[in-house]
C-alpha cells in the first residue's frame, strides 16, 4: 500500500537501500529532522509492503544515508544529483545556480520535476548535456517505475547512464525519446481520469457502473478501466489540485466534491484506507464507500 | 479470443443460446444464407472459447433461432426487438417506419447503435417510452457487456425491463442514467487510445515503453494501461476508421500507418493473430511484431 511520505525522501532511501552512498540535502536542521522521520516511516513501509524484506533488511539503507543542510557538501562528491525541490522554476534555477560550480566534472544532474520540461531548466545547470529528467512514480517501493526524459541537448552518454542506473536501484525505466509534458504515464492517465470524473459529475452513470466495467474487460484482454480505483490510488490531494485548476465547470464540481465530501473528512483514498472505496490493511479494495454512492443533483456544467 | 462475425448475428445467437425464441431478419435470402454461416462460426467460437461448453451445447441455440426476410413476420410476435441495422439515421428511420404498426402493444424496441443517441431515433419508433439503446461490446460471448442507455422519454418500466433482461442472456448490464455519446466504455477508451497513439506517432516513446508501463502498474493497483494491446483487441478496421476521420494530422498519420503497414498486409490485430503483437492460438500476446518496432521519421503534425 502507498505511503504518504514525500517523494524526495523516497528516492534517497531507494538509492541507499540498493547500496549506493547517498547524501540528502534539506534547507535546515529542522527540515532534516523531518526527513529523518520520513526515512523511518519508509523503512517501516518496506518491511510491511515488500515480501521477504525484514525491518533489519530495510534499515540497512541507513548505512548509506547521510543528511546535510550544506548544499555544497551534499553535491561535491556526487556522481548523480537527483533534484526534487518544489515545482517552482525560480527555485530550481536558484538551486542549480548554487551547486553548478561545485560539482565533479563528470557529474550528471537529473530533475524529478512532474510539470517542468528539462529544456526549461537545462541552461541553469551549466551542463545541459549532462542533464535530463528522471521522474519517479509515487510510492516508488511498490510502483518501481522511473520515466527517463532527455531534452534536445542531453548527450547520448548521459541518457544511457541514467537509463542504466534505474535497474541498479531496482526501478524499471520507462524510456522517452524526447520531451513530452506529463511524460507517458500522465499523458495516458490524466485524460482517462478526467473522462471518468466527467461521466460521474454529469450524472451519466454511477461510480459502480463506471468502475464495474473494469472487471469484465479485464477477463478478456487484461486491460482494466477503473478510474475511481485509480483516483484512490493517486490520492485526493493530487486529484483535487489537478481538477480545481481546470476552467471546466464539471472539473471544478468534481474538485468540490473531492474536497467537501472526502478530503475535509480525512478521506484521501488508499493512503487513509477510505476514498471512493474502502481498503483493508493490505490495501485491497473491499467495496464502495457511502460517499461514493451518494446522490448529487444533476450537473451539466 | 474474438471472432470477426458481425454483431447482429452475435446478439441473436446469444439470445437464442439462452433459450429465448429468436427470429432474425435480414434483407434477402442471400443475406440470410450469409447470416446462417455466421451463426455456424459463432457456435464454433462458443465451443472453442467458453470453458465447459461443447459443440453440442453451443448448437442448442439453433433450436431457438428462426431466420426470415419478411420484416413484419420477424417482429409481429416479439416482446423485444433488437435493432442492429447499419449506422445510417435514414436507414434506421425507414426500418422503424416499416415495423411500428405491426408490433404487439407491449413490445420494447432497443437499438444497438454505437454512434446515434436514442433521442435521435425515438420519434421514428412510434413508441418512444418503450425505446432505448442497448449497446453490445463486440465478441459478446467473451466480453459479456451490454450498455443500457435511456433517452429522456424512456419510461422507468422499459428501463427496468431492459436492464433485467441482460443477465437472462448472460450479459452484465452497464447502466447509464442518461444519454452520453460513446456510452461509458468508448468515453473512457477512445481518448486513452488517442493519447497512446499520439505518443507513438510523435516519437515520444516506443510501443514497448508505452505498453510496458501496464505490467508494472498492474502489480500495484490492478489497473493496466496498454493502449496498443487494446488496439489489437479492438481491431484495426475500427481503429483506422476512427483515426482517419480526425482532422488532427497526428491521428491521420496513425491511420496511415495502420492501413499501409498492417491492414494492407492482412494484419488486423488479435483476430488475425498479428497486429502490434503476435498472438498464440489462445489469443495470448507472445511479443511485439516487427512492424510495431519499425522506426519512422519523427512526426510533429
Amino acid at each position: 500500500m502507498r505511503d504518504s511520505t514525500n517523494l524526495g525522501a523516497q528516492i534517497a532511501f531507494r538509492v541507499a537501500y540498493h547500496g549506493f552512498d547517498t547524501t540528502t540535502y534539506d534547507i535546515s536542521d529542522e527540515a532534516l529532522k523531518g526527513a529523518r522521520g520520513r526515512f523511518e516511516a519508509i523503512a517501516e513501509n518496506y518491511a510491511k509492503d515488500l515480501p521477504g524484506v525484514s525491518k533489519e533488511d530495510a534499515r540497512k539503507a541507513f548505512d548509506h544515508l547521510t543528511q546535510t543542510s550544506d548544499l555544497v557538501e551534499a553535491v561535491k562528491d556526487a556522481d548523480l544529483i537527483i533534484e526534487a525541490v518544489p515545482e517552482i522554476l525560480a527555485l530550481k534555477q536558484e538551486t542549480y545556480g548554487k551547486i553548478k560550480d561545485h560539482l565533479k566534472p563528470e557529474a550528471i544532474i537529473v530533475s524529478n520535476s512532474s510539470t517542468l520540461l528539462p529544456s526549461d531548466m537545462a541552461e541553469y545547470t551549466g551542463r545541459p548535456e549532462k542533464f535530463m529528467s528522471y521522474h519517479f512514480a509515487n510510492a516508488i517501493h511498490v510502483m518501481n517505475i522511473v520515466e527517463t526524459m532527455p531534452h534536445p541537448g542531453t548527450s547520448a552518454e548521459t541518457r544511457a547512464a541514467v537509463i542504466e542506473f534505474a535497474p541498479q536501484m531496482g526501478m524499471v525505466p520507462v524510456i522517452l525519446e524526447k520531451e513530452q509534458p506529463g511524460y507517458i504515464i500522465n499523458s495516458l492517465l490524466v485524460p482517462w481520469l478526467v473522462n471518468g470524473a466527467q461521466l460521474w459529475v454529469k450524472g451519466v452513470a454511477t461510480i459502480e457502473s463506471i468502475d464495474g466495467i473494469a472487471a469484465v474487460i479485464t477477463q478478456s484482454n487484461n486491460a482494466s478501466f477503473a478510474p475511481f480505483r485509480m483516483f484512490d490510488f493517486v490520492g485526493f490531494g493530487v486529484a483535487q489540485a489537478l481538477f480545481s485548476q481546470s476552467p471546466d465547470p464539471i472539473a471544478q464540481e468534481f474538485a468540490r466534491r473531492l474536497k467537501e465530501d472526502f478530503i475535509d473528512k480525512g478521506k484521501l483514498g488508499v493512503e487513509t484506507r477510505e476514498g471512493f472505496y474502502h481498503y483493508d490493511e493490505q490495501g485491497n479494495a473491499t467495496g464502495l464507500t457511502a460517499a461514493a454512492k451518494a446522490t448529487y443533483p444533476d450537473f451539466e456544467g
